[in-house]
């Protein structure tokens, strides 16, 4: 890829397209923001009108009744108005094409397209398109990122565990298949985490997966050995009837987390998962609702989250206006 | 069942998931709030910022634009942010269970959920699972019941009538598959009305049906003699190509409301029917669009009630807040 | 058809079903009207409270993404509150009619309808059944009108070419199928441009469109020489398979718009598209995203314009109110 097109050349944040290439400050200017939400989605009224006239588009190539709703919510919480564009039923059967949609939208005065679509760069091509002053978000681009999934796990963790820089993390599962493990990856490097671990049999990890930094385990015992923090990803139903699982029941005996493997972690290791999740094939109900699981906050701070990316990303906008 | 879980410790309403089991003063309440709500959707600017900040989610498991857009106006219209969420296309087809799906968004800060579902207990068990302060209105759970449509039906029929204490109610058609029908010989009951009656062939009757405390009738004219209220129901599609009905045509014959059966009635006994309307099945639309339906009205006063409902359980939440 | 049901007794609008009837004023005061909102979405704060509390059914009996969210922005933006029905989907499988439908939407206080149906004349049918201070838009009826892109496209040559008086205009395409094609005409006529030309194919003009006051031609040459405006339309993917046309490749050799054909017309015509456009079928790219093309201004256009359409039908709303 060329010159990253997130960050103008004051390095202020246009798009949020990738973990890859973002540096520390950013990450950290959008988990502090959202702290600041997160005591908004806790009042009695739980809106600000810092979005307020603003339209946003979800526009989902992929159907997510469960990302599209967190994006909804954050972005009513700003006071925005959201229009979601199911694109797959209509335009794209009349055989527009993807920018023509994106001119069009553009032309109604678009200010920020939240998009998700079944090909990696999709959101990269939308965003080098568009004329300053108009935003994207990656809400999911085929196997290749899910930023804003990572910046929540991010926040997760830094709540309960304050610091990243002694940390051991632990990604467990399809990582071969797993847009949310690659943007996992990068966001803890660059945060400063020591540690990374990834757990996978050898059929569901990229090839040379340590690349990335990453120390690799087959085992699960081995791999979640005094870990702080376990990051489950999420079995895709589809892979388990292919040629590269036997079934998933084997999978659950062996990267199923159980409280038996949860006890080789530290003991005050937390859980984590992107959801939805697929009780007794990658995780046990009694690890899934027990103490350790932070699986639930991750969802309450990813609508924190993802306002703080909308409004770092609107506050950038170029015209003069109120901010 | 348990415990009625509508209601708290102080008896005010918590959950409206039935009107079995609700004290009179709690209609009575919801009635008279409705009341307050019928102006206010007269006027020119028809918001109120009782809801403003709330999020609702309109949780159908079933298909019905009909239902959903009177919650999704009457939460507008409260200045509530309103998500909708077909369920059957997403999330459950990615095997989140039902109440995964409730503690995901309960986690985003949800308010309340509107539910329908083809499993007669599902909000029940919706109810159940979340912690206090989040509420859920059934919109329609299987056979079982459908409250806010024998809410608008009994704010209609004190609308016409003034008072239930001397009225003879009659329900025609269907009773065996209408959870419309349940919910309103409770309603009816509670609110004190002493002659409620019951017209349907055989195989259109649940079993033990007298037990209600219904009169049973199989013949129409011997049902609506001098009756002041006719509650229609709807005759399902998918009953008519059954075994348990010969044809509509047959069934118009002797179960349809014409002006000639009508006749039977008291000369100022109204007609309702909660929509959407066999023409020329159990209706004819002499009577439909005739002097004595109120069938429209009932559409109208239905968004109040709604409204009502939804002002009446968010003033309930714990939390201390500006109420 | 009867008597111009668009327009009251004092001449004010109240439906805007169709160009044609119109009278000149009406269609000025809709441009002049737009002209005040197209500042407005330039704002920063895209909002005016003109329409808050109003409630817009956006009504689509045909699926349309791209037109349905025109409307939906433009009524989001004048502060309405909009509901999203494609009613295809529910309540019309129930065997429910578009009568009663529409009767029950306006029993729960609907102000406006936006209409899309597959048969020429539904918006009609409805508008005649409202009672009075109840509205309706025809965004797009069978082969008949599409009279709020017709408007915009009329916004669009008075912003570029100032007066009407003096243009040489010409429509090119699938004349026979295009509901744009016949409001363009109406509307174009009726504001005095003094020459309007048709070119296509024979089999793809209506019988006798001279009669509509128009020059035929079916060289596309001959037909752009000297215009000021090129329309053009959109070529239908399931004509291209039927027998009215050889091929795509084979239309475009001789109708479709390419830098040379342009190159006959006048130097500063401009081109127009009402979208979504067939790249390489009735446009070529070189035209479509060059200088002479005005096509995403007239998206832009579209939205003040479907602004003035509203606020235009609310504020002709019988009830004193606040305007």
């Amino acid at each position: 890829m060329q010159a990253n097109p997130q960050l103008d050349k004051e390095g202020k944040l246009q798009h949020l397209l990738s973990i890859e290439g973002l540096p520390a400050p950013v990450l950290t200017q959008i988990l502090d923001t959202a702290a600041s939400f997160v005591g908004v989605t806790e009042r009695e009224v739980k809106k600000v009108p810092l979005l307020r006239g603003k339209a946003i588009f979800n526009l989902f190539f992929e159907p997510s009744t469960r990302t599209r709703t967190t994006f909804e919510i954050a972005a009513k919480r700003l006071s925005a108005d959201v229009v979601n564009l199911n694109i797959s039923t209509s335009s794209q059967t009349k055989g527009e094409s993807l920018l023509d949609t994106i001119d069009n939208l553009s032309a109604m005065h678009a200010d920020m397209f939240i998009v998700r679509h079944a090909e990696s760069g999709a959101p990269y091509l939308i965003a080098r398109h568009l004329r300053p002053g108009i935003h994207v978000i990656n809400a999911g681009d085929g196997r290749h990122a899910h930023p804003t999934q990572a910046l929540l796990d991010m926040y997760t963790i830094r709540h309960y565990k304050k610091e990243f820089r002694d940390l051991r993390v632990a990604i467990v599962g399809d990582l071969l298949h797993s847009r949310v493990a690659r943007s996992q990856v990068h966001a803890l490097s660059i945060l400063g985490v020591p540690e990374i671990r990834v757990v996978a049999p050898k059929t569901l990890l990229p090839a040379q997966v340590e690349r990335l930094g990453v120390h690799v385990f087959h085992d699960m015992a081995e791999g979640l050995r005094d870990v702080d923090v376990v990051l489950m990803l999420r079995l895709q139903n589809e892979r388990m009837q292919g040629a590269l699982l036997p079934s998933a029941q084997e999978y659950f005996k062996y990267y199923g987390l159980t409280p038996d493997k949860l006890a080789r972690a530290r003991p005050d290791a937390i859980v984590m998962h992107p959801g939805p999740m697929n009780r007794g094939v990658e995780i046990d109900s009694a690890v899934a609702d027990g103490p350790q699981s932070v699986i639930l906050p991750q969802v309450t701070f990813g609508i924190a989250v993802r306002m703080a990316v909308m409004s770092i990303l609107a506050g950038s906008s170029p015209p003069a206006a109120n901010d």
